[in-house]
């Protein structure tokens, strides 16, 4: 039996991917290519995890946050807002998507390691639950917005723990050399915290950190949240304040090949919740809210993305390239990060698949791949390729390099499928040109 | 005296950065940040360069074709179009748009390792100038579209030379194992070479190849016009067809910091000249008209982007962070290939460039830079920074990854100023979600 990197994928009787239930070579023809994906199930099935999880372990104000930047279209935040999520934002651009869509913007905290003062005006106007302060410029430019507006907004501190969790560089976000936060070791974090404490417009609700992206270990997540803890402690002794809630961020891996371990989320979510509550009695601090960010973990393993394979060139003795109708315009993971990819050709799903081959996109640039020697089923012209765990990271990076339109994203729920963003056309393109 | 790696660039009377004439903390002001510059008299006399050396050089009916995906809007095919220079494309979206501004597409021509039906279909309905064939199969299919379509479309066939210019791999396409075309080595080319010539409603006028991008040798590039020159003496003895074209791609390189070579165009196409002609002589085969396709060299160092500084980071003997409200979203290529690029504070451009720190863009994502460890003033909050060298390859990259919009572009003259392609609003962002 074929068994695929994703559990909701198989072979149909007729020898054809099936995707939530649905025929992807029906919906291929159905919708064009490339297409994106998403089973909605999957994204319910995982919102509800964190959702009951975090309650069950942490505290019953505890709750996730889905993190926007991996996946940001109005229909998302329908669903997290069904689901009892909460979202986090990193531009205007997310808050506005997520507004238009009806979502519930004071359960929605708002990032960035530069936000302009539009933006937290912006923020601040449509009532965002939290903004999540980067440094003390940000905090004196948002206690004037906050004060000149009459308004008290509550915000949560982002600190630099210093925690390397040896993922990629692009993604490691938890070291003291980062761009974003403040670092405890060299007192930036103490400091912005007292400036907190005596601005006015701004109430403090506690703190950020983030260590990094796709970590597979529970460990970096259980050593920040214990300096976290520690943190708590010493503000509390210093300066009287005591955190009501403590947000953890993202970054639990996304099985992508067959390689990568599963990473058990709820289990993840009660060790951390052992060593915080341990933490919280032997420092002598209240047990705050947790708060964590989940992007990737939400929708990457819910997306495949279909392309119709065009040309393939086989260079004899040296590689095989079946080309695709999409590529690094609508996934350029593997251009930024070289990250893995499993595939497989949809019309041919329950063949063996021993046709090694590189998967290359339609651009007009060598570096445009998707995967490199995987093995697929023989491919041929007019083929369906299904690549796995799309949903993070592809559409929300997606350009229109090489003046290329942007796929469609279709939800499939139970074997029915509906668009939820509309393939762009051409008009589209050119629509700011003068 | 200051001096920056573009000429077009100076400090005026103010102590702020002049571009093509205009000051550009003014045209900041005008327009907002960020924003992408293009100096229009940089471009012209680029493509003059071209056109005039190539007529001069090479024969009377030869011509450069600027390679669109380096930066494709409706009004850089007008400008060339007035210039005299054929256009490019690799996408039925660059067509569309060239169309769409009134380009004449028969001095186009059409690349790609996988052209749909759909797009050959196009192409040849809108009476595209030449498609460059890229396979077997793509020959076929083209051949049926012209036959049922009765025309006959001017074809040129894309060769793989076998040259490796030791550039970066991801800008690398002329080595036998690349995805593009048809390696000599392997017999290959000589078989679709005999398939053109008897496949009907195609006329073979000659055949394409591109050796890479971003060299600055002319070797290579010679190396490949006689390697190329002997396949069409090669072909000619076996087949009895001589090429009338010989299309040698793109590839020059630019000049994006000042530690990169000046590269001389001109001489490069008197160096290529001397060699195809004697090859022309020495093989006794007519000599070819030539087609050059720079887009790079045409584009990159007419265009500045000017970004709004946000937050400055110091963290004590580690690094600077100097924020600004664009980066891996309008410039990808940091991310992507560790382009260098070269930067000043606009506004205080008359002063000592010692703070050495890094360009942090606004995403999300640690890997979000623009620069790391370069040399800047001393900048802070509100500062206009201006990044040189950025007219190719990256708005056309340009994605909305953390729900940006795109910036504007506008073209510079002799100090005047305009709108070329508008900035992308809020409303455009969600213009497709259902």
């Amino acid at each position: 039996m074929t068994e695929f990197v994703m559990e909701n994928c198989k072979v149909n009787p007729k020898g054809n991917l099936e995707f939530a239930g649905a025929d992807t070579t029906e919906l291929a023809g159905q919708y064009g290519t490339p297409l994106m994906l998403l089973d909605e199930n999957k994204i319910r099935e995982h919102a509800a995890l964190y959702r009951d999880a975090m309650k069950k372990y942490f505290t019953p104000d505890s709750y996730p946050l889905y993190a926007s930047k991996a996946l940001s279209y109005k229909g998302i935040y329908r669903i997290m807002q069904q689901e009892g999520v909460g979202s986090d934002a990193v531009s205007c651009g997310e808050i506005y998507t997520a507004k238009a869509a009806g979502f519930d913007v004071g359960k929605m905290v708002f990032h960035g390691n530069n936000k302009t003062e539009e933006d937290l005006r912006y923020a601040v106007r449509v009532g965002i639950g939290r903004i999540v302060v980067d440094g003390p410029e940000e905090l004196e430019e948002l206690g004037k917005i906050c004060t000149g507006l009459g308004v008290k907004q509550k915000i949560q501190i982002r600190i630099t723990p210093g925690i390397d969790p040896h993922t990629h560089k692009a993604i490691s976000t938890g070291r003291v050399d980062s761009k974003f936060g403040n670092a405890i070791a060299t007192g930036q974090a103490e400091k912005i915290t007292r400036a907190a404490l005596k601005t006015e417009g701004v109430e403090l609700m506690g703190f950020h950190c983030h260590v990094g992206s796709q970590i597979f270990e529970t460990e970096p997540f259980i050593n920040a949240s214990a300096i976290m803890m520690s943190f708590i402690a010493d503000m509390k002794k210093k300066t009287g304040f005591e955190a009501k809630e403590l947000n953890l961020g993202g970054g639990f891996g996304v099985r992508y090949v067959k390689e990568h371990p599963y990473f058990d989320y709820e289990k993840a979510i009660e060790e951390l919740s052992v060593k915080i509550k341990e933490q919280s009695a032997s420092l002598n601090v209240k047990m705050p809210d947790i708060m964590l960010e989940p992007g990737r973990s939400m929708v990457a393993a819910a997306g495949i993305t279909l392309y119709t394979v065009g040309s393939v060139k086989e260079i004899p003795e040296m590689k095989n390239y079946v080309s695709i109708d999409g590529g690094m315009t609508d996934n350029p993971r593997y251009a930024l990060y070289q990250s893995q990819y499993e595939a497989v050709i949809a019309n041919k799903a329950g063949q063996k698949a021993d046709y090694v081959c590189s998967i290359a996109g339609r651009c007009c640039e060598s570096g445009d791949l998707i995967a490199e020697n995987i093995k697929l089923q023989k491919a041929k012209k007019g083929d369906i390729l299904a690549v796995f765990v799309t949903g993070a990271y592809n559409y929300s990076m997606a350009s229109n390099y090489n003046r290329l339109p942007r796929p469609a994203i279709v939800t499939v729920r139970d074997g029915h499928s509906e668009v939820a963003v509309r393939r762009e056309s051409y008009e589209d393109l050119i629509k700011n040109d003068v």
